[in-house]
């Protein structure tokens, strides 16, 4: 698996027109609205609009928007159809499972409109749909063929939804380590950032997130060795919290790293220095460590055993940090981590 | 896209228990009536039994599908699972989907139950869905790790079924050329084969039925260059006598060559001896050219522009023939078909 070419643009680009190629546009409807640019944009190409969000990866909807799609691309065979999907998370998952599978595969394009797409999901190849209530149950490694991202888009969002995308940034930089670790740390600490503008931090960083994610991916592209799994840093606790206590996306990761660092120095793996740096650069980007989640043991076992992550009911591989640049992928089994959270003060006793 | 290894048996074999592994068992649910050494073997996995034909190929039952089968291996990793496809050429499509697509891929291995799959479906990584009323426009390429050929398996089915898998293996016979094709044409020649015991030729002729697929896949494995189109030859014809006239996909394959001989001939492309060999062998194994077929053109033109193998509605990438091994194919619009079928007196002229 290559990592596909990244092409960057101010405005949308012309380019995607192909002579004998029929370009059909996936895309969130509410772009239309956000902005008059893209909505002329758009009207160059085959268009299927839909409503982004959990419910579009549901696999009891998928056989109707393959119907819908089909009939859209009538009489076209694979080679002469791409298609391209503008939108976050959501809309990319489902777009490229159907690139993948839609006369057994045609190219595919990510426009990520989201800050959470454009640092994450877009890149890496994973496509998902759910079977309720099991989220990502269904998918393929089908990577883009391309990837653009465009100022103008990605800046349409309103400020608060760059903090979203935040600790998948901060969960890269702790994973590469190195300049890119020591690039964030450094702009944790100005004042402007952590005010406002945190867009144009993200803009900034977009692309040693994205290269660091290849750097992970190019060792185990389909998840085979396990050494893909250190991108699940701060997912297994972040998960959990998603899933139980509603908590958006960022914020749950952002728990889950605080997690793992305290279990990490708890372990003796983390010098205490390297743990103050970290802390500091989270809480100076917004980030609070927060307990007392009024969860309960049982109902927490049961969410951890059903991430898909999980290697068996009895031992999940969890990620451990030593230091940036430096992860720790070790077996433990549901009850280690019940017992930390109950040292972290994060569950509550109850019979 | 590497040819998998192929493993022949005389009986089931145990060899499937992998430790730490869940072997999940699709299957025909008529195989265990068929076979009580099938029934028995199958107790010693997860087993999911299905009703082989196209209907298990329709999208719109795909999640219910998928829903079970999560179910039956709740828990698992994709690096816990394995999934086992025992049954016919639906049965391989379908499963072979599902594998690809179950937690983005287990490994999958291919028993075919019928000659038609042993002989074609169960090589080359092909996997389907239908959307009613088009079949195979959903789909992933996805070989099999292995593929089991268990002689007992393939010898319960009635001897008429043979028949149904010669005209595959005469069509790779004539796509190959060389030795297979001598020896295909000296067996056709015997008198013993002219009656009966096809199973048996077709058991002799597997091996090279299955390289011959191969050899033409390798070089194209993802269908990108059109070189694997070679494999369509006799099928653009036989797929609209299929569609259109319900003949099974043997006769209609047989038919689809005699078409595709005649036009050879009649574009100057084969020799006449050539076109007098190849026409005695069919005839010898029970094939017969049929003619006036009661069809409207503007039906077959209809039928014609629904094959997913067309590059676009003016143009048809048609498989002519020169002789045994050597393929060519050329771009003809849909007039073209129709025209050489009335010279072949195939359509009825109406207003």
């Amino acid at each position: 698996m290559q990592a596909p070419p990244i092409r960057i643009f101010k405005e949308f680009p012309k380019s995607l027109l192909k002579k004998e190629t029929q370009t059909l546009l996936i895309f969130d409807k509410k772009l239309k609205k956000l902005s008059s640019n893209f909505s002329t944009w758009s009207k160059s190409f085959l268009n299927y609009s839909v409503q982004g969000g959990e419910s579009l990866k549901n696999i009891f909807h998928f056989p109707f928007h393959m119907e819908k799609i089909l009939a859209k691309t009538k009489g076209l065979s694979s080679h002469r159809i791409q298609l391209v999907a503008v939108g976050g998370g959501s809309i990319g998952d489902f777009s490229g499972f159907v690139a993948s599978v839609l006369k057994r595969g045609v190219p595919l394009t990510h426009i990520p409109s989201t800050w959470l797409a454009a640092v994450d999901s877009a890149h890496g190849g994973k496509t998902a749909l759910n079977v309720p209530p099991f989220k990502n149950q269904i998918g393929t490694f089908y990577p883009a063929s391309q990837i653009y991202l465009i100022k103008e888009l990605l800046f349409t969002q309103p400020e608060s939804l760059a903090h979203q995308a935040l600790s998948e940034v901060i969960k890269m930089a702790l994973i590469d380590g190195g300049s890119f670790w020591q690039k964030l740390f450094s702009l944790s600490q100005k004042k402007i950032h952590q005010e406002k503008k945190k867009s144009k931090m993200i803009w900034t960083l977009l692309k040693p997130s994205i290269s660091g994610k290849w750097k992970v991916i190019k060792r185990d592209p389909y998840e085979k060795k396990g050494l893909r799994q250190v991108l699940n840093l701060g997912h297994t606790i972040g998960h959990v919290l998603e899933g139980l206590k509603g908590l958006s996306h960022s914020e749950s990761v952002a728990q889950g790293l605080f997690f793992s660092i305290d279990w990490s120095s708890d372990r003796g793996l983390m010098p205490n220095r390297t743990k103050r740096d970290i802390l500091c650069c989270l809480n100076s980007l917004g980030f609070k460590k927060k307990k007392n989640f009024q969860l309960k043991k049982s109902e927490v076992l049961t969410s951890l055993l059903q991430d898909k992550k999980i290697y068996d009911k009895d031992h999940i591989r969890f990620v451990f940090l030593k230091y940036p640049g430096k992860c720790l992928i070790q077996k433990v089994s549901p009850q280690d981590i019940i017992g930390q959270a109950y040292k972290q003060n994060w569950l509550i006793r109850c019979p």
